[in-house]
């Protein structure tokens, strides 16, 4: 259950402005602040089945999107790569003594970080 | 005329799965291949307004998504820093003299390339 919220959570990071205003508005309630089917009805006054539907076909839209453009595959790929680039740029800063060239090479991790994350 | 061609073919490239069979073949005839409407319409048959019509939605729809989900943008920023960072790495490889930390150095160039295109 809780990784399935993780996954639609992730899913609603990349393509949550693809919903309409109701769907990002009962997923942020489901997601982001944790409730339930129950009190999301309560707060939106509309059934519960209407918020397990809207659920449904938000996480619905949002699979397809990924399953269609694949950003959520392609950004850990991106970030799998700048991983790697930072594991190299480690072992050159071992080999480097000078301290100018070393802050350089800080800059560039820092960037990277920023970059993945 | 042509700087839109460009820029639908741009959109396309990052959105053109989340369009209909239909508009992908009229987009990939009109910016891939290059025809004119009147012969997008011979070859698929159909009027020259439903071209004309089939590409400015297309267009629309390519637009919206930017405007939504930016990747056009973010990947540029992206492709900036990583272009600011292999600068930075080219500093780094003119103050070493060992040639394993040069070839390191060489590798993480070439990997930065493959992510910037």
């Amino acid at each position: 259950m809780i990784e399935r919220k993780i996954r639609i959570g992730n899913l609603f990071d990349f393509y949550g402005e693809l919903l309409t205003d109701n769907q990002k508005e009962v997923i942020k309630l489901y997601i982001l602040e944790d409730l339930t089917l129950g009190e999301i009805s309560q707060q939106l006054e509309v059934s519960r089945q209407a918020v397990y539907d809207a659920i449904r076909r938000s996480e619905h839209l949002l699979s397809e999107y990924e399953s269609k453009l694949g950003l959520i595959e392609k950004f850990q790929q991106h970030a799998t790569e700048l991983q790697e680039i930072k594991e190299e740029l480690d072992e050159v800063e071992k080999s480097v003594d000078n301290e100018h060239t070393k802050e350089i090479i800080k800059d560039i991790a820092l960037k990277i970080d920023e970059l993945i994350y």
